[in-house]
């Protein structure tokens, strides 16, 4: 249900008035969607007055979640840097952690057959469409103390601060938290396997999934006291029926939100996602025997297609003609990355006679997305052509 | 006395025609220089006709010298590829077989205490200063047939048609082959053992060199009957006013020669290289979640840079103001090469925090290749400024 995530670099570096501050908005909007979602209350608040007077408690909102998610941040099992992967023993204890949190806000807790950590208040109607509010439990390999725990631990601020005043039974409808037991994927290779299994899209063959050392996911989950059957799974899927919505709070991690001074952005949609493998086949030669006009060198070829690739990501009205189809396209959506590159044979006195590299494309818009992918192709091979080298683009 | 060489990729791929008019044609100037250094005769001409009228026996010059080239590339360490190390078994049959071919010339032979075999006609006048004519027998690992080789043999078959016309008595100064036994130091790591011992520049600590197993240079000198002392290296070296000149034929290791169609060229200089490492370093971030504009990407700096070496490599007019200083300087003789390339963390959906990539600069011109590194640093600390990278140059 959440993106892929990665360690959240800008986060940890922001200064504590900064983060605290943060972190509170996050909670109010938290609060604002339910809120709205229950109709107990007209418009929220966000200047800090309002706030006090609408009874929204900061200690609890800012201060306690600030402390929590430093606690949780500090569940690890790694020495000196965080690292929590799928029931590993530090995400049982961190399970553990979040249970007694949200029953100290009043909901109902239990864990799933896959390790998910549940709290729900059935509000004034059980039967109704429930909201769901959740982040993941898991983490990457030295992660950032936000990524994941700021959704889960922003939830249960806010549900607390409703018990506080006495609202959390006059909800119209269900809310519930969900800490996911993976979405990392670090063990396994295999992201999602808790919000998969609520949604009922995790096949039966992920139990078989094995880790470095051959434990199958079916083996830890047994070793952690889960039945680990094809209908214990089954078991675990949510009927779309009896879900009203779905909201995550996330860290950002990228620095958008940061420099523009906005404590808050929306989601507006998952980017389109396109690797390639790109390789320059050329004329391998003697670094100080082949003359500048007689090569056909790869890596300067490779070169001037980064910077290309740079060019288009940056500029692409400077290249692409748009048309009806494309509306949606902006240039802020679309980022390209090349991340790896290698030559053979890799000798510092040697032209390559190849360069491999990776290029990572994103965009929100997949018409736009794929028409950048074209606009690359094209030239990339007549860059190719006019250097004498041939290019091969693999997906 | 050779210049640093690597497997001849070129000369391997011509055809029988072309290489057998090479060779013919490069063993024509051998036999011209010889002339022109013995005053035995007037000019040599260079057509078959007058080739065949002055005696210069083509079935020596081009058909056997083609065999023995054939021959000796069949002299190796290795199964499939030819490879003569410093000492080896193969570098010993090698070396006998040499040493036949100098003896029916008509030279006295011997072997040195590094290795190197000799072979010597005294001519009229024996304490008169000698010209050497040389070239390694040594080569790299998978080389080509024609790398040392081809000074080795041309020498020999020049001087054998000079023993079928009865000339070699009556050379005006001894002429000297000699097959020098290392020139690539594959095994020791260490260039030119063979020739430097001839100079009296090899230090006496070569000795104490180790291959990879540990085996130094002076158990490989016992273990083929060489005294491998100081005093039997310091015996090795030539006093310079014995010494008239020194003649190489040496394969071309590039492709302009060939491309111009031209059968020989004059080397005019050693030219000198600088090695550098570039490290750039950027902010290492999520690949799908940095916008482009927000992006310091040490890669896409590292491509700039690149294809910004090879414009001021291929067109250095462009960059560089010439003055006096730089009259030497042209085009022709610059080179630069971008061997190898790395980028951390390298995965292909993660900005690099840093890139490191080799620059291979060479110039004949120290002055001139001294100006193109100056006007290089200056602009990749520019490119580096402006995209807010950091860029550490290391020679």
């Amino acid at each position: 249900m959440a993106s892929c995530t990665r360690k959240d670099n800008v986060s940890v570096n922001v200064n504590l008035t900064t983060t605290s501050l943060l972190s509170r908005f996050l909670v109010l909007f938290i609060v604002s969607s339910i809120a709205s979602a229950s109709h107990f209350t007209g418009g929220i608040a966000l200047d800090d007055a309002k706030t006090r007077k609408n009874g929204l408690f900061p200690e609890i909102l800012r201060d306690e979640a600030v402390a929590r998610l430093k606690e949780l941040g500090k569940v690890t099992d790694a020495e000196g840097y965080l690292e929590r992967t799928f029931l590993s023993p530090a995400s049982a204890r961190a399970g553990d952690l979040i249970r007694s949190w949200m029953e100290e806000a009043g909901l109902r807790t239990w864990v799933d057959q896959i390790g998910n950590i549940h709290g729900r208040v059935e509000g004034m109607n059980a039967s109704a469409e429930a909201l769901l509010i959740g982040s993941h439990l898991d983490t990457v390999i030295d992660a950032g103390i936000y990524d994941g725990a700021l959704g889960i631990i922003c939830a249960v601020s806010a549900l607390k601060v409703l018990k506080s005043t006495g609202k959390l039974g006059k909800l119209s409808r269900p809310v519930e938290v969900i800490a996911f037991s993976d979405e990392e994927g670090v063990r396994f290779q295999s992201t999602f396997l808790g919000s998969a299994a609520i949604s009922g899209i995790l096949p039966i063959t992920a139990l078989q999934i094995s880790d470095r050392s051959g434990v199958t996911v079916q083996n830890v989950l047994k070793e952690n006291s889960f039945e680990a059957t094809k209908e214990s799974l089954l078991q675990i899927k949510y009927d779309p029926q009896s879900v009203w919505g779905y909201i995550e709070v996330h860290i950002e991690q990228g620095p958008v939100l940061e420099s523009l001074g906005l404590p808050l952005g929306v989601v507006k949609g998952i980017a389109g996602q396109t690797r390639l493998k790109v390789t320059v086949r050329g004329s391998q030669g003697h670094a100080g025997t082949v003359p500048m006009s007689m090569r056909q060198d790869p890596m300067a070829a490779s070169a001037e297609l980064i910077v290309l690739l740079e060019s288009l990501c940056k500029h692409p009205e400077n290249f692409i003609s748009y048309d009806g189809h494309c509306n949606g396209f902006t240039a802020e959506s679309l980022v390209c990355t090349v991340g790896e590159i290698s030559t053979w044979p890799s000798a510092s006195n040697v032209i390559p006679g190849e360069v491999n590299f990776t290029v990572d494309l994103r965009a929100i818009d997949d018409m736009a997305r794929e028409s950048v992918l074209f606009e690359l192709a094209n030239q990339i091979y007549q860059t190719c052509d006019r250097r004498s080298v041939s290019c091969v683009i693999e997906p």
